[in-house]
């Protein structure tokens, strides 16, 4: 199969009768074959979600028709929907384009280069951008272009009106702080319009604020975990996407914790980030629906 | 939503186009509502699979119509299907009856005993056959029939003839082998209509054959597992439905492992157990899908 | 080996130079022989902790006079001590006795119940103590005394009274508390010598406080925990004994929270109570070291 | 503390009366402080293992002295031992210095450069011989000699004499096996005297041979693993050291579970040498004991 034809609909609304005939309806009438089919209700929101993949090669009419009867259901059935094709009908790939905000800290960066360089992420890695310039080596060898945007407490707003800047030059769909030392302000958060995935290093809600590897030796608990989540307004609450922990003992210092850490950081963050870029993941309320 | 009006159908076919949106149309035009809806292609096979969960309480139809509507589509289709209802049209529930067969070890039967009890297998535990007397107690503790058929190598024919009787005497559906330590034979298997279950204690396809644990042991492995599957004519190399395993160190005899292989085994059995009476599990050829 | 003739030590103290050796020589120089040890530093807290186990079969000396040189050697160090022989000089177990305190949940009784019969947990479990009747036909299938201690708003301390006169008269050493559903008050606590051990359905410290379950569904988590921890007037910030953790999804219902969690709980249970019974727990502040 | 004073001592012998206590009064008298100590005794095979870490800083004579007293010690109870100091006398680190062999998969030499660049692995990485010139430029990034060594059907005794040269040269004291996609023969397996790790994608003994995701996904397996073992002249049969699991479905391809396996393959190994670097693994028949 040529996955260049391909395009994936997320679809979220009030459950209603019919919906899931009605759509398979739609697409099916105008010669788009239904390769994948996910879905799920929430029952105490009365809500339903659904993922579809499907092909467009043998489409029995054009891109646009077939829009406008998804958009008709849509409107039918008051859906939310977003559809992505893999290429556009110029052949040029659609692929998400993605920045990464780093600080010091190289694991996750390392790790998210590496499962690009070997297919793993279905994006554009286009954008490195830093409050520090010591990963700007790493960004050289993997030939990603890196932007310092040194950042204090006298020039925050300033500093974040240049990264929004570069965001839009770049052209950029989705944002991962990868271990990024800073905490984005509200109106950076409103005046980006992509999708921003944050990395904890706890099992959240355990552990919010800073140093967690320290509270979680602090408090002598058997686990400790990596959460990965949209970044909102408050920190640390945002929809979590994915989250893995890893055993401790009493053995593990402050130094242990943090290095059995990085794995899961890396783990964590790489499948969230995958499952992002896939198409799989729906927002609602503080939630998501990850879709396997 | 009342349950009582569910059903369940499972699907296998060759992969065609417009299959997806040919049984939703089915459905919905009969005026059966889809709640939910799972599929899989296995490219390698080009074989499709669903699983499809619909409401029949506002059938525009009756039974009998849609069913025949139903069986059109998978004659086109060239489909394998099972359907079935959760209550009659008499209102009797259609839940799967079920036999458990034990020797001497008790750690499966308490728990599948325990958790139909809290309601958590779907079924009516309806029979428990042993070949020997030790677990009777535990069978009349929790109101089972308990039926006592010993097995030697002299009456194995006989004894299993026997077993078969009981089996259709009691309508048995499905067979769960809770670390019963007889070998069933060839005959028994293809005189049995139902589905039989088994746990094998190791993580197969390691480990197949007697004394697993003593063998784990032997070859310093760092996990053992527990592997549940359907029993065929091969032994321990039925279709599995799930697995897992527990960490295990030098610390471990085999009086460990096997400890700890009882917690494995109860968790892994339950587990497709469940999953089973759910109709979640598909099989194919050696393989299963299991819809989550 | 006979285990009965098996001693277990555990020390704490600050971290001192020829501790280790120290007591090696007493142990070896009266007869008795080492089988087991296991140590650990806690840097931070410059506090040392070790687990010896040794077999008396053979002393060249008597026990009191082995008693009375380690309790030389303790005064020399300032260790704090714990001294447990399997056997009495009578040749009577010394066996642990356990008392559980239950509600209406009968999972993580029947787990105990059966693992006691089993032979996996290393004590005399002598009485079940409930607030409601519900459980009494459980305690009487495994003949174990149950005691009705029903409490409301109105009688608390009179019913603590009472629990704490039952816990005297049966020599109860180690409480577990197996989804007990009353929180003990402070002079409860304080007046019972032994330890009380308490399941908690959460990751703590996530979730503290009631509905866990709930809570975690709301938060939309990924993995839910269940907790084991030593009581403490502190609700549920007591040291922290084990932990662990299943994974959820959108799928999974605040129900399937619960059947999920019952397996958790029944799990992280049983292995907190077998460490403490194996003497393998020592308690430091709000931490724990668990020697393997 | 200052590591560079750390010493390791491993110890196996049959299990004697005394041990623990001789070996702990030999340390204690010349002045070393014990730090840790772990031991293990295989019951069946009435084998006695110890790991021992003490510090010589504050010793009461020579490092020569202490060593006659030890192998005093190891000759009156028949041990078999092996010694580390961290530093020599002169000042110099006694680092164990490796060398990885690799063919074309990156995933494995990355995550030991990153992890050795990291501080994980205490050692010096000196040397990478690969067999395919791919992976010289990943070499030349983290400054590691790299040695292409072609090898086919032709020439592999003068290849593999050529590799025992190097790993003289170098002094190489262990070799990594990662994803080395050659067969080490016999001869260089008796010719080199340090320690080789594999690693090895299946959850062994269960896949032995070649192509492991393959025979996995025909077999239908719900999880893959990775097994990180000595490398013997039976291959796939060498004591194993780490093993690790990852949850698989129907939805996962052939090439999804190498995609999952490479990362399992990466935390089993880098796990694998870490505790051999540590000098935390005795082997012993095809087992091992490996300390925590």
């Amino acid at each position: 199969m040529d996955p260049s034809t391909l395009a994936t609909l997320l679809i979220s609304c009030a459950d209603r009768r019919g919906l899931v005939a009605g759509l398979a309806q739609v697409l099916s009438g105008h010669g788009a074959n239904i390769l994948d089919s996910d879905q799920h209700t929430d029952r105490d929101a009365a809500q339903f979600f659904q993922r579809i993949v499907f092909d467009v090669a043998e489409l029995n009419t054009d891109r646009g028709t077939l829009e406008r009867a998804i958009a008709e259901v849509a409107k039918r059935f008051s859906m939310s929907y977003q559809l992505a094709y893999r290429q556009g009908v110029d052949g040029q790939s659609n692929k998400k384009r993605m920045a990464i905000f780093v600080s010091k800290y190289d694991h996750c960066l390392y790790d998210l280069l590496l499962r690009h360089q070997m297919g793993e992420l279905d994006c554009e890695l286009v954008l490195i951008i830093s409050n520090h310039p010591d990963l700007e080596k790493v960004a050289r060898q993997f030939e990603v272009p890196f932007k310092l945007q040194p950042m204090g407490k006298d020039n925050k707003p300033e500093a974040e009106q240049r990264e929004l800047e570069l965001l839009q030059e770049f052209r950029i769909d989705v944002v991962v702080l990868a271990r990024y030392m800073q905490i984005l302000s509200n109106d950076f958060l409103r005046a980006f319009s992509g999708d921003i995935i944050n990395i904890h290093h706890s099992f959240l809600p355990a552990f919010i604020g800073g140093r967690p590897y320290h509270q979680a030796h602090e408090r002598g608990v058997k686990l400790i975990g990596a959460t990965a989540h949209y970044a909102t307004a408050n920190l640390d609450e945002g929809p979590i996407i994915e989250q893995d922990v890893v055993r401790c003992s009493h053995r593990d210092e402050v130094t242990d914790l943090i290095r059995k850490g990085r794995d899961l950081e890396k783990l964590v963050l790489a499948r969230a980030v995958r499952s992002h870029l896939d198409d799989r993941v729906l927002r609602y309320g503080s939630k998501t629906v990850v879709f396997d």
